[in-house]
């Protein structure tokens, strides 16, 4: 899964490359779209929109979750695939997302349950970590690492930027804060808190794959060509494809 | 702004029809769909969709707020239209929301800035309020009230539903905790919080008008007919479209 749904029709189609996947003649890529979300199907995997931030892709994990379970899917994996922003590293490069923080560096997604707080733990599956590590083509001109992702519940103040409506912080403010995150959080996006919680608590293995379009410590605008940023956005894309290729075998 | 690109297409057209908005001759109302939101213009109004959750429509009123301030808009008003669920009142009954809650019960908006957290107070303009109420036209047969509205984080289990894929509660512990809050919410949806307080920050005269869809003490699961639900969907923007005619008088 992944933020928008233009992502997720490119993430399908390049899978069918991938898997070499062919449609029946005359017949077109299965989408699903709603007012809220889009999904894609190709062969046994679901390229799906979850929107942007905690509440929007909750709201549609609780649903695909429980889609899984009724359609008595064996050992399913969930991957969201994305973008963020880097904390000290290049551009381009891709993280694979090995603990998720809130915004005040909680390793767990807090929600609101009959008017009291609930903490559930923001746990990623070590095994499909490594797996996809090993999926990772050594000819890629750029890194894939492993870290730990920093969720913000906003884009603007949330992350330190001083371009929102409202900033109340300076730009010397924000330098020491992500000077300090430096060396605990590699990136920064708006999903993992609750995209780990809940996936750990129902058992389902589950991964974040995110490029990063800037380091953050050296300036907030994307000052990357369009076609580099496209590039960059499918460099997720293709490690997932490759991973889903190798544990599909010949089985779609 | 409301949820759903389709809800504000919808809703530009309706607002075309009642203020008899003609478009030049073979050409089309303007729209710009991105990803991640869609707009739609008619005249000086923007008909814009906010996704679901405080993070989303927070992402895009930093952004509208932005856009206003740089187009050098004179008292921009943004009006919220969406839809809800009630607490004990009839479903298909209007809400315009006068203060707002989080699932907490607390009357901010609290948002992880620099790893500390803000508190923004969640205000709405009383004026507003009641100029929105005397477009309410007394031949409805429904109610339109104001109410406190709670702005939850999550659908399933932060609303106290027990058909998400996660449900620690039981049945009489969410009766329980509804008609606790029963008197002190009428409806719950999930961006009020950050609306009312960016909108109140920035000094933008802002609303929420919300449908019910169903009353919460009673059940959870949407028994309506889907004829009845669109009916109860063009309440909140019928209500918002009188107003907009009223204030532009001849002005488009």
């Amino acid at each position: 899964m992944g933020g928008t749904p233009g992502r997720m029709k490119n993430f399908a189609h390049l899978l069918m490359d991938e898997l070499d996947y062919k449609l029946p003649v005359g017949s077109e890529i299965s989408e699903i779209t709603s007012y809220r979300f889009s999904m894609y199907k190709v062969g046994p995997v679901l390229s799906i929109s979850h929107g942007m931030g905690v509440p929007s892709i909750g709201i549609l994990l609780h649903e695909i979750i429980k889609l899984l379970y009724h359609a008595k899917a064996k050992n399913p994996v969930i991957i969201r695939i994305g973008t963020s922003g880097g904390i000290g590293i290049e551009p381009g490069t891709v993280v694979i997302s090995d603990s998720a923080v809130d915004g005040l560096g909680n390793n767990f997604y807090e929600v609101a349950v009959l008017g009291k707080k609930v903490r559930r733990p923001a746990v990623f599956n070590k095994e499909l970590i490594d797996e996809i590590k090993s999926c990772v083509d050594p000819k890629n001109p750029y890194e894939t690492i492993t870290g730990t992702t920093m969720c913000a519940n906003d884009f603007y103040e949330g992350q330190g930027r001083l371009d929102g409506a409202i900033c109340d912080h300076s730009e010397s403010d924000k330098l020491n804060y992500l000077i300090n995150l430096k060396g605990r959080v590699v990136n920064i996006e708006m999903e993992a808190t609750v995209f780990a919680a809940l996936t750990h608590r129902t058992g389902i293995k589950a991964a974040i794959v995110c490029v990063t379009f800037v380091d953050r410590l050296l300036g907030d605008q994307l000052t990357s060509t369009k076609e580099q940023m496209e590039d960059w956005q499918k460099r997720p894309q293709k490690l997932v494809a490759a991973y889903i290729k190798r544990s599909l075998g010949k089985s779609y």
